[in-house]
């Protein structure tokens, strides 16, 4: 018996096929029928993927069944702290940090107390063009739920 | 000579004023003509005021010159951390351990090498309706910043 | 204008006139026609009281009405680190550093990946008599949350 | 002399087998005959097991004897950290913040000066099935100490 | 209503009224008819007194009642993390660092799987004279609590 | 040239050896002629041993030279943090974070200003009989050492 | 007596003065004939100015003895750790963590073994003008010290 | 499938592959025609490089093409904490501790709200001869970016 | 009955004394016959003075019996954590990082396993002169002390 | 290729050596006719040596160029964490705790605002002897650095 290989191993050769083989983001989570982020991030090892999902993940990126096998395990969720401070991470924090009181208070005003969900969530990144420089648009998008005894 | 009052102690007399008066912050933004995440920020010491709007938001709410003038301080920017596991602010400090790494991919794969601006930055809050439950949705959207020597 | 009065200043003045007018948590809960926990943890300061709870609260231990006002105001919620070290808490974190994992598998076990919601949520506390010493038995119940695109 | 293989290295040989042969904590648990939280706990290194229950597990498992020597070592117990911000271990640490405080004032209310055992303890975590959704229910059961000199 | 003193400011009228009285732990202790390190640390703050031992601590100490109401309060417990690096407790720190790991071994092997209670407990402080200089022996006396489910 | 093997690789070897020979830590203190905490301290590797200690021990563990040589070697002594969380340890911390300052005053009303020596210094475990469960009782005992310039 | 007033309070009524006389910091600089950054940082607590100097500043900004009394006081150099999140602040932490070991590893090619000294420094701000947008330039310029025994 | 080297690979092998060719920073910089901090930069790993100039880099430096393939990764960019504290660093550290608020200061007079960009941005380090001892000048050019919403 | 006052707020009143008297360390030192490094820590709060001492410094030093009465209590030691990144306190951290464990492998190899007393321990610190520049010299002399069982 | 030696493996294999050769780090030194507490940080990784004292050190010891190649590199300087609570390295930050502030004070007023300098700097470890137990002496003699601009 051998331990099922780590979700960061498996990462590791899912980049390692993807720039070898010249493929983007956007062509596998086309070719996986998923939405971007969340197909990224799951091939990062932040969400289980289903049997079929990592089949043709394997198939498409030429890994081995163990990186499939690894994939559909359930994960432990989160980020290695190091990585908080790279740039273009760190801005979202930073703007967390001069924000967050300020969408907390408007959250509140809009739909009471309660909170977004980071659960029934989705997030979506694109570009939208701007004379002045093209901008990078993030949108949360997440039910909101009241605090509910 | 006294010094000017701090940034935190300007922000508790604005929220008692506005909670006094059952003003809403749309119904502030609205009166100082500004951007309902900025204004909020504004009064809660994250950006400094022009003149202008200082002296507005204290007529407006019934405060003194004091408040005004610490409004309009340039502000040393950041979060006490304890707010940062506030359910409502943390859910976007779990979305970003989930989906920083994501973003940040596909920042890269649409961009090229470079961030999302918190700077020449802007934020909204707005509710979606949805039968299965109304969303919080809330925009980053800031310049896209190439790395560049 | 003032300052609406801390929450942690108000909760001091809850358990004063708690104390000093020998009532207890059981008792004032009845009074205000709340759960338990829920109105312990919101006289604290951890929720948001609603105008005519905050009254009857007022009215039942003689304290005026900032402390009402103080009471009705959406908090900040969380908790005073060093609290967690108290023994009466520290053997719940304790608790959940030995069966978290365990709790972690058998919630992904019979509901698939997602978690329990602390927001649609209940907490109860209370005796299980028992020949070899009464038991503490305190219940966590909340809303199973599947992770949703 | 060889050592003995680590708990974390027998875990996940032991997530590794059950994963391949399809089998539910709940099968295990009662082809061991022992408390499904307690039974997922000791697998997973929290707890020692007996030769005998450290035999049965490797049997059903297919696992080999180091397998089952490890399992039998006294562990020293305790939960990696990044664990702790995992969403559905995280929202039990989120619900002490908010309401540990309150637990402590009504353990003291209920039984005086004294704690929750989390030695004398078990933990239990079941579906109670909801129209608005089903819950999950997790029970901290602990005999209470007082504080005795 | 005033809030209740909190234990830090009738500890420090306590040292006050101790040090100008010229009274030593031990003559409070025995006026108290108490354990002498469990006496000190309830005076600390560290245990709630009973309402005869409060006031005749009032009475020795010519305090007024308000120390008292506050020695009566249950506490939270647990330590500025600053004192865990005065000299005097440090070494206790060392000696945990040093030795736990071979403390735990042999209270396994003498008791099985469990711990020393810290709640059913006793410490005793006391000199041992030695002629190569006497000695400080703090005895850590705590029942065995077997892991139990 | 090879690297001396690591205290920590050589205290493993002990366990496994220790393990696998149904040895006690009583037996091999007896069979090393050493105070029992003191060696199992040393066998875990927080003290240097003497050659023919080593020896001995090596011997009685049928382990080969090169241990011997690990055990004989000066350590950094110090413990890993994650230990200090195991509840078996865990609970002198919690003792010192309750006691530690009533343990401070007591010292210095009884020795003067100074410390308990941690390096001249013994401790002791043993199980003290007792109707309502036995005891684990812990001796520290440390030269008394006054301030002297 | 009285203590001498401490370095935040003179620097929050030195800000005071300067915001409500409109006069900037060169001026002020000027004023004391002092090179701008260091008077900005003397002013803000981080170096004791002379007698001369602070007289001069306590002249110009109308503040009273007491103020100048803290000024020419040897500090405890530092800076907040909440400050270090500023953005303006930070986007040097940033600098550095990105370039901090490229400028060590040129630092040893030009100079060998040594450090650039920040005793014997000084730091100019300046704006240059550029047709993309004016750049701040910040130079640091400080005595080589090589490692000397 | 093998995973791309890690940056940190990649850089051991350029520094040792530097170092037994008695190849400078210098030598290198002006080969890859790239300035020398950015050079040495992306060669430590925090900078993708061109296929030309990781091509250029491996031919000067004998190293074979895994090492291109990493130096043209996309990174996750930071710093090795530990790092921080290295005397050649921590200078500049310890500057921006005792400047850094007097920086921002004067940022903010000479150009309004807004920070130094580090993403547009460059650095130099050079040695200017001084008769009392050469010194070490490090610039930091980066783009003024005013807050604008 | 009121507290007796800080070490801290005795501290400051003495440097504030010492400051408008224009009294060295060394004078203090002097009139008090104490060693001057030992009569600075105690004066800054680290040891409890003599009622001797204490009236003698409050008589120079025209300071109250509350300032004299707070230098006679027995202090709990240690530093404020900022201070120790001073540049001036913060080279000895420095110097004890690069030197630390070369001075541990000397200790162990001149006197055997065991450590340098910080309790029967005396500090100098005196200028050498230098014709290359003036030097500091700091003494750190303490009783040997062997781990001793 | 392969990585040059890491200063931390040169350092094991330079004890292991001197372990198994029977010498003494102050043979050693002598041999490099360096310092000894210059030379054993050295040794340990803290100092770049010559290549004639690499080699001479590695003839000494009898190991191969591939230690020497590391011994000669630059280093990046500073200590594990974990060795800096090791009871003799923490007499030295228990001191600078305890008389940190005063050795600041007693530099200012001999020197004037300042620092001793870590890097033209030397230590010395010695033995005195003394009838009450002989005393470890180390001086600390670093230049004295003016805050000069």
């Amino acid at each position: 018996m051998t331990p099922i290989m780590s979700k960061s191993d498996a990462a590791a050769l899912v980049i390692a096929a993807k720039t070898r083989k010249g493929l983007s983001w956007t062509e596998i989570a086309d070719a996986l029928d998923a939405p971007r982020v969340w197909c990224v991030a799951a091939l990062l090892g932040q969400h289980p993927m289903s049997e079929a999902q990592a089949e043709r993940a394997c198939a498409l990126l030429d890994l081995d069944a163990a990186v499939g096998e690894s994939l559909r395990l359930q994960p432990a969720r989160g980020i290695d702290p190091a990585l908080l401070s790279d740039p273009t991470i760190y801005r979202f924090q930073e703007a967390l940090a001069v924000y967050g009181p300020a969408i907390k208070e408007l959250i509140h005003e809009e739909f009471g107390d309660g909170i977004m969900s980071a659960i029934n969530f989705k997030v979506d990144v694109r570009r939208r063009e701007d004379p002045d420089g093209d901008r990078v648009v993030v949108t949360f998008d997440g039910k909101f739920l009241d605090y509910r005894w």
